[in-house]
């Protein structure tokens, strides 16, 4: 690809040679010749220059006789062309033989189905989707366009699934929530799980992941929620559009998180309670009551990072504080 | 289905009109006509008169007017409800014919095994199981009856599993455990695993979870433990019967557990540990030592959780006590 | 197997009848004639010569009357013990004709191929491994030889995974990492993951752990690296020959960890730490900054583990450092 042909794809007003080859996107590690990088600012642009790439996608005011893609955010256009000079496979309505589709399910137009994935009776798969090895789909699961479910992963019956959501390698969704109650014997009885899960459009769930079920009604994951590997989404819990959540954190059952929460991680969240928009949760996190005001929230139980950071402080002076208090105490408790 | 039926099912007196039709189990934000919902206390009474549902089940000494079944504890009595009123697809042994049975292995009277199941050489599996898509169950398993093997959960070889005991999507019993002893050029030669896993009746393990088999002996599940999804239970572990182990949490190899504890969510467990009956252990707590005493623990390493709070306390007053040291020190150390 | 066959095995003296039969390795609480059980040290002696075993591996200097294999490392031995005593079923080239291999893949000479598994166009897998039920296997993945990958675990498109390396039951290798970039309205774009993992040789990674595929580059794994189960490792990691990962910790991207390295259970690093050769995290730590020297770390943030300890130590003591500072603030300002 010629740069300005990546740069009118992009958008993006470009300095150099109109004419140079644009080949793959790279790390300046391992750039070389028809590579193209991006920087974000100065500090690495001494790197950038030596690397070997033939462009740079770099902010503006940024060039020092390099070839560039001027961009105000340079990793979002970068982004951008990646998908383009990357292009991912693209689904081609193949079904493998081995695929056991029910016929009363409808598998969308231009949709591929990899081998041994399942499909229940009732689902609907929208069209140009993507269904990988091994993705067992249960009974009346609705899966929209452009969805990727990759290999092993599984959507229990009754699930609904959005647009262009991507559902990674043995992700569980819909499975039952974690509740039971103790009868006088001290046998736990289960709390049956007649609910479901909605999940949004433009989602994507990392790999191992898990999403109950609603106890009645449904969990519902908004709209561009993005969610990492091996995190824990308890029964009843809503999440609002954007929200991202780092790997291995665990939110208990009927949590409610806002939009464009970023959520650390292995933070986690006790049940019932209540997240507001645009707040922010450090990793390793405990949220053990709501935190409705837009901020940043560190430390267990979770407080303001101001106040978590001066906690902090306190602690690892824990032990000159000890020493300090001692030397107090000996000190002449009557004048002399 | 009519009041007085659901009454009879369930042995609870009712008030109201019997021949009220009640068609589903309802939370109250969703009650329709024909829903049944549940009320712990009074709390939410104005709530339930109000929201459309067609009887409730609360304790005793409430009724306001409304169509009431009652109950001591209602919501153990809703959890049967729900069972009656959407009961679960039932097994009609009914066989995939895609599924690789091992020709020496057995599947029991009335058992339904879905597409893509594999079960290896010796393994026998009881009546009126339900081993569902792309489930794996290697050679000389034993699973009783009434068991539910959800989708691509993987079950080792040589792991025995009671009866009505659940599975959840994607765990994996019976795995390798984690030891690794260095030899002199720090190379870690893996410890092989030749014991076993043995999980008890009216088991439930959550998605994704992970029971390693013992080096030697048994790792055991006690009969009607409960875990949630992604939990890590190590090697030559043993949990007494009818314990409940939250999401997240991980116990490392060896632990001893007792019955009826409750652990709370992303908790953790050293290695070698003995923990008592009837402990509980709060979210994200780290277990160092053993707790034999009854009672709740919480913190890092967990101790009483009066004596955690106390701490937390403390931690949370640790900036304010820097001043007042701090002011302390600036008083005049002789008479003035 | 004769005493003296196994002791020659493993290359080790022995004292005791030479005929004496050795059938399995077992527990001293299993053991009966014919086990062979092992001694780390004088603690246990009693109960060893009491528990019936036929014969114990012990260090030099300990017999008391007991057949004896005597070793160094006695658990190093009795490994090695076990491998001889149980051995594993080794692969015999057998295609399960469930198997969906591309034609353009090649499967080498002796590799057991188990039922639903699926290996992608352009894969090459190595002599003698194992590819256990309902493994998914991308396009143009490389597995070594003598590799097992165990049921249901995914290895994603590209990835590069050495000899004898062991991939465990639902494991997800490849998947794209958690990169995302707001727009101006918010929304979180796809970085778009065109990088690979390599995985070394004689790695073992635990049930349904997690590596990420890198974003540009390779995400790295290190030969004889032993990572527990559901640990997540971020995109772009590198990590070093021989580190130990327990289970459920959690990497984020980019982390270098040198050789060597021990990171214990639910511990967590920040993305883009550095953590130098022989370097050990204790569980539970979180590591928000480089940690270059050998040592032990604790801690949230991690510090050298004799400044955690004080640190806890204080922590612990807070309580009681509330009062004494209310005790001192009491005594008179002034002389009386």
């Amino acid at each position: 690809m010629k740069l300005r042909e990546l740069a009118a794809a992009l958008g993006a007003p470009f300095k150099g040679d109109p004419e140079t080859e644009v080949a793959s996107c790279s790390s300046m590690k391992n750039a070389v010749k028809g590579s193209l990088i991006y920087l974000e600012d100065e500090k690495l642009l001494g790197s950038a220059q030596k690397c070997g790439a033939s462009a740079v996608i770099a902010p503006p005011g940024i060039n020092a006789g390099l070839t560039v893609i001027t961009a105000e955010r340079p990793s979002l256009v970068f982004a951008r062309a990646v998908s383009i000079l990357h292009p991912q496979e693209k689904p081609a309505g193949k079904r493998h033989p081995s695929a056991a589709i029910d016929p009363t399910a409808k598998i969308g137009e231009g949709s591929d189905v990899g081998p041994f994935v399942s499909v229940g009776a009732g689902s609907v798969i929208g069209r140009g989707a993507r269904l990988h090895a091994g993705a067992a789909i249960g009974q009346n699961v609705t899966v929209g366009d452009g969805c990727v479910i990759f290999p092993n992963a599984v959507v229990h019956s009754g699930s609904k699934i959005g647009d262009r959501t991507v559902i990674h390698a043995g992700c569980v969704i819909g499975g039952d929530g974690f509740r039971f109650v103790p009868d006088k014997n001290g046998a736990q009885v289960k709390f049956p799980h007649v609910g479901t899960v909605r999940i949004g459009s433009d989602v994507e769930i990392g790999a191992n992941s898990c999403i109950d079920r609603a106890v009645l009604d449904e969990t519902v994951i908004g709209d561009g929620v993005k969610i990492d590997n091996l995190v824990q989404i308890g029964h009843n819990c809503v999440i609002g559009n954007n929200t991202v959540i780092a790997g291995c954190a665990g939110i208990s059952g009927s949590v409610r998180i806002g939009r464009n929460v970023v959520i650390g991680g292995q933070a986690g969240i006790r049940d019932h309670v209540t997240i507001g928009d645009n707040v922010m949760i450090a990793a390793k996190s405990g949220v053990v009551g709501d935190l409705e005001k837009p901020g940043v929230y560190a430390g267990l139980p979770a407080v303001p990072i101001s106040e978590w950071r001066r906690q902090a402080a306190a602690i690892s002076r824990g032990p000159e504080t000890l020493k300090r208090l001692a030397k107090l105490e000996k000190r002449p408790t009557k004048p002399l």
